[in-house]
């Protein structure tokens, strides 16, 4: 099978060898640099130097085929994901064959996309076949209908059935992110029997850390942990050992709770149970982790009103599409400032120094305020904030901001008297640094907190309405300041 | 020994039991809003109604007691985590005696500071005799050096020289995070043989799912998972059923990078090794999470200047220094921003126009570069950036620049236009918004790329940095186009 492969993909890969070596210089940098496989994970039975020796002597393509092959299926799918279109495809090209169903469920979204529009609906077909109804549930709507619904012809109805379900349930919920794989023994069986019916297994489902205990009703009772399995006499019976206290989960609980959860209380998989107790699916510890994952980066990027969808190598077209939302709200609350300071031209025109002046007052009021804004994302992620609590942080926040503003404050107001030599002025924009910073710390708060209470995600975008107000606020503070007292 | 802890927590606690309302309020506002165990976790064993209804009709502080004592000891964790300082310590008091030692390590660093001066030596002494060797290395550095060294020295010798050789680890490697627990099994061993150790011992360390195979030498040789010993005969042995591809780790690797080894290779334990291949500890999931929760939440948090360090309840104080560091920074890099500007102020007397317009530019250049720099610091924070697709990545932020600094350049042309009436105005400030936006992708992918080259963190500051380019060069490029072409 592997042998027949590789005289396939030859084929295909000595039209294009000068770019196919560019591709394997790429996955052997990424070996190297990037400790993929044999930097930081040793296999032992594979010892990193004849690998590369063999990289050295051998012809490109044979090398980019065994160096392929020899890699771990996430591997082969972090390398696909950050190569650049055309690499991508190549790679993918060749592995696509044997391991794509398990790639397409490792990439991200929009990466996803791009290697399933490069597949004849036979090939796609083909990968397809290579998923269960989980891994099905879990791309399902990224899929094109007509080949997800061939797919499902060939399902068992049981699959079917629980793919249907499960695409019901919302993406940040636990019922979108639960698998159906799980091993369930009656309360009233013996370990012995349990230990004879794991034999007549060849496997466990991935993550099997505990068996789930059912009564004769299918009611979930308990939980029976491997470990409980081993350490204990096999004569004894499943309802003395097992674990009665069990965090289950509910399938329209909150995914983010339920990672929480997971994190807190050390879980490596957990039972799903429906309002009546009974079992209906699994949740695991690596979908958790990917979930996080997933959930920490998009905070990054949602606070400089980025999509998540964006990737690497999305077109330039598509990115600048993605960032173009975000950049016109941006432009028109600028447009606002401006309007701003347009109501102050008559007193800038007497007094041009205030045009150098107050740049200073409206960056250090946005700084400030994003950095209160990143406090409160964090503090909201890691569910921290209550209506209790959020007034002994408002305080906090604006003494933090008193402490800032006046030694702010007083800076610039020694920098301004040093080049303009004016104490009124001096005093304007001392004043106007430390309003315009406790407003920054009250917008800080305000605008994470209030889209979480909007049940938007509180940091997408937040940065940007941030950086508006106080622009704004900041010119006005500083230019109406200055029409009252040096006019 | 709970009965007696109860009587003695009822004589603190009468005495401010108007506070403790308080507390008990937010205790109880956590498990109802926050679904801290009731809500997600549903422990079989106590249905919620039960509870709630019990703490209406009791009295408020037995109320606390049994709601504290009914918490898992990770919720008492996050439930002191979150409680602002009075209250914080009044829990602390109330629980340090039976789960001190655990709450210490999961809190997070300041708060572990401020529980651990709470105590009185005697107290700290008993907090600490909860804890083993591996707990100990893992707090160690924040703990007081007297009392360290008095736990020390009822160590055995074995967990002494572990913590010793923990302590030498850099926070960031897999050593430190590594613990010393695990099982370990010869490789010539029956299943049988195996399966009657286990049942010898009382429990196992916590993540146990493989077992770890040595040989007669010491030398790590397979890992055999509990599952393959629960699905094989008892009468195989041990080399038989093991398995030799092993993804293990050395002491020195760093920990992100094994963090994504776990989160690739859907690890829940893995061994560590030194250079000769012998087995010398364990990293576990719970850990790896816990690192990437971390780790994510700091970049949040670095982007705009603030120290990981400070937390909810640090005071205002404490907060200001924490993030001043960054905001002289900042208003260093605005007085230049401010000196650019005062360069023209001849060419703004003559057109009071351009002070009203000239924020529009830095603002939208401001804002566009923080998009570039979230992308590439969730690029470098997943591994996607390689020496060859960062010149790709350049080509394709610069083509982005291009199209959204075009569409900027012509409403902001226009805007301009509306308002003023002066075309070659309009050329000036739609050509500067172009050229700005164009500028700020380039600094917005070289600031997080270069800090990580410089093995700085690609996040610290780099919205700090990257807003201070934008302004400065924004202004100059603006009215240096208006003085070119205007005056």
């Amino acid at each position: 099978m592997m042998v027949r492969y590789a005289g396939q993909a030859l084929m295909t890969v000595v039209k294009t060898q000068d770019k196919m070596t560019e591709s394997i210089n790429l996955v052997q940098e990424l070996l190297e640099k990037q400790k993929l496989v044999e930097g930081v994970v040793h296999h032992t039975d594979t010892p990193r130097h004849d690998l590369v020796e063999a990289l050295v002597h051998r012809q490109h393509l044979a090398e980019l085929h065994t160096k392929l092959n020899k890699l771990h299926t996430a591997d082969l799918a972090h390398v696909i994901e950050i190569l650049p279109t055309e690499d991508r495809m190549r790679v993918w090209q060749q592995v696509q064959r044997q391991h794509g169903g398990e790639i397409l469920l490792e990439v991200s979204d929009s990466v996803l996309k791009h290697l399933v529009d490069s597949l004849s609906p036979e090939e796609l077909d083909n990968t397809l076949k290579q998923l269960d109804g989980d891994d099905l549930a879990y791309i399902a709507d990224l899929l094109p209908k007509e080949a997800l619904q061939s797919r499902l012809e060939t399902l068992s109805s049981n699959e079917r059935q629980w793919l249907h379900e499960s695409l019901h349930y919302d993406e940040d919920t636990v019922g979108y992110l639960m698998g159906s794989e799980m091993v369930t023994v009656r309360d009233d069986e013996s370990l012995e029997q349990v230990a004879r019916t794991l034999r007549s297994r060849t496997s466990l489902p991935g993550h099997t850390d505990k068996l789930f205990v059912i009564n004769r009703r299918g009611l979930l009772v308990g939980i029976l942990s491997l470990q409980n399995i081993l350490l204990h006499e096999p004569d004894k019976h499943v309802h003395e050992v097992m674990a009665s206290e069990i965090v289950e989960f509910l399938p329209e609980d909150d995914a983010g709770a339920a990672a929480k959860a997971f994190e807190r209380y050390d879980l490596i998989s957990a039972p799903v149970v429906n309002g009546r107790g009974k079992l209906i699916g699994r949740l695991t510890v690596d979908v958790v982790m990917d979930y996080l994952r997933e959930q920490a980066t998009d905070d990054v990027l949602g606070m400089a009103g980025v999509s998540a969808e964006e990737d690497l190598y999305s077109s330039s077209w598509e990115s600048a599409k993605n960032r173009a939302q975000w950049m016109i709200i941006n432009l028109f609350t600028a447009f606002i400032a401006s309007r701003v300071i347009g109501l102050f031209s008559d007193t800038i025109a007497q007094l041009v120094a205030l045009a150098a002046l107050m740049p200073i007052v409206a960056s250090i009021g946005g700084n400030t305020g994003n950095q209160t804004v990143a406090l409160i994302i964090r503090a909201l992620s890691l569910g921290q904030i209550t209506s209790k609590n959020a007034r002994h942080l408002v305080r906090r926040e604006i003494g933090v901001s008193l402490i800032i503003g006046i030694g702010m404050g007083a800076m610039a107001g020694l920098f301004a008297f040093v080049l303009y030599h004016d104490p009124r002025l001096s005093a304007v924009i001392g004043i106007a640094m430390l309003l315009t910073i406790m407003l920054a710390a009250v917008v800080g708060l305000a605008v994470p907190i209030l889209l979480e209470k909007a049940k938007r995600d509180p940091a997408l975008g937040s940065s940007i309405i941030l950086t508006a107000t106080t622009d704004s606020m900041g010119f006005f503070i500083f230019l109406g300041l200055a029409t009252l007292f040096l006019k």
